[in-house]
């Protein structure tokens, strides 16, 4: 019988449903992870801390499929999990609405001055004139990754008037193959970044694709803070040398309270929450657990499957 | 030959446009106007402040074709140029994608808590959770008015999942009619207002209808402040009987420092700020204007049509 080793949070959605085959048994604390780990078939560790997460997976010696509700594994032992054969299921897609909509909600703030009207209110103060006035029809967004969030992004700017373009390694369907878009980034009026945590993806926004963007386009950033050359990026909006960047994630995170991103006129800092702007994410993990469980026991697939030896 | 009394702001879009046709006469302050209006076959008296404008109007004894970059006119004598049979064309539509844009943009800022990570940015501070975790999917919205700007706005919300009900005379098509409406307020997350400004819609939203929506519903009013009892709605925000109120329009407007509306946590004031939160208005005015100016001179359709006597 496979022992499943899972977080007492996970303990109400889950146990009246875990099938009479698996012994399922909760942890409540950090020690009760450590301890229950190496007895674990199955794994579904997940902590707010990241490194704690880490330790459980190199002890898990046993471990045959490790669930997670995160998308980007990239703080896990990945060449471990790799050596070890384990099965990995990740979140992918699990927060791409709340972070489709994050989005489209900041690039219509940024397209309005949205956050001038806030602070307006906050003043008493009645604006006579929209502190922003970008429509979004006839504008283009390069849509750097089409995974899970990237297929929200599309049709929500879409129904704005945005013109989407994805990079996707096909370069089917009016998209840009990967060795593309650096050559046409002076084309549009967004670049939204939604691409894995990857090697290949670390630091692909440098000081030569910033400059190669209007000096009026916006840089969004959902995917993870060092997809992007920050330090480049400080440069480029102290020079206003790019119309704004709307940074869901950044380096380090937090960020300090002295760092220079907090007090740029034209950086939107969102402090990752976009994923977690919703109710849902649970319920729905607990929901692809449970039909993956089913799988796992019958011999079927299971699905979002992460790859350890390329990181998404 | 027409003369046609227009504003110097407009000249140098139209200037080169008139046709030979036409005596162009160009005000460049109240009084140029006052002492052009009786002139006037065509008016196009608009200014930022409305007084004058109706005082332009009630001078121009020659007047057969006014026209407005304004949508609602209620501020101009209605029944004289409904008497006079002057044809009146006005701006329905010039700012809806703006106002549409705007709406989207409100309702995504209530539904993520945006305004709480705006003041943490400002703040230095890094929260650890989203204030807001609304997801659009699955809510319903009830669009009270199915003009230019309702039509614009149906599609941008359907793009983020939200299903939306319009109410329309004929209730054909999924749509309420008339009377069906406050029997199913109940049923809504967004209540959203995009009536004209008529003595129908005066006050449309009243106690009653607040008490008819759910604890968590949110009112949208893009339309005129009179369309709502602001004293009723106020009512409503400070018991919380409402989950909040997205106001582009109050009464009065500017609202005075020292308003309720101001400091009320689930007010969203953004000061009539919609519609011109674009840099399209006075072109697409102009466009519209010699389209109509042409048509007028060959004995075509003005469009579109405002009805003095129906006041949209």
């Amino acid at each position: 019988m496979p022992t499943a080793v899972l977080s007492a949070l996970i303990r109400p959605m889950v146990e009246h449903r875990i099938p009479a085959g698996v012994d399922a048994r909760y942890f409540a604390s950090l020690d009760e992870m450590f301890a229950l780990a190496p007895e674990a078939e199955i794994g579904w560790f997940d902590l707010n801390d990241k490194e704690p997460m880490a330790e459980a997976v190199r002890r898990a010696t046993n471990l045959k499929w490790l669930n997670s509700i995160y998308a980007g594994l990239d703080f896990l032992p990945l060449d471990l999990l790799h050596q070890r054969g384990v099965k990995v299921t990740n979140g992918a897609g699990i927060n791409a609405i709340a972070i489709a909509e994050y989005v489209t909600m900041m690039m219509l703030v940024h397209a309005k001055g949205y956050r001038d009207v806030v602070r307006a209110q906050d003043r008493h103060e009645w604006l006579l004139d929209s502190p922003g006035k970008i429509e979004l029809p006839g504008t283009r967004a390069l849509l750097l990754g089409y995974g899970a969030i990237g297929q929200q992004i599309r049709p929500r700017l879409e129904g704005l008037g945005v013109e989407v373009v994805p990079v996707r390694r096909s370069g089917a369907d009016g998209a840009l193959g990967p060795d593309e878009w650096r050559a046409r980034l002076g084309e549009f009026d967004w670049v939204i970044l939604a691409v894995p945590a990857t090697p290949e993806t670390d630091g692909m926004i440098g000081a030569a694709e910033l400059a190669a963007m209007k000096s009026s386009a916006v840089l969004v950033n959902i995917a993870r803070g060092a997809v992007v050359d920050q330090k480049a990026l400080i440069a480029a909006l102290e020079a206003k040398a790019i119309g704004a960047a709307l940074l869901d994630v950044c380096e380090p995170e937090p960020l300090p309270s002295d760092h220079r991103l907090w007090d740029l006129e034209n950086a939107h800092v969102t402090m990752h929450l976009s994923g977690r702007a919703q109710n849902s994410m649970f319920v729905r993990s607990a929901e692809r657990f449970l039909a993956n469980l089913d799988a796992y026991l019958n011999g079927g697939e299971l699905s979002p499957l992460f790859d350890p030896a390329r990181g998404y």
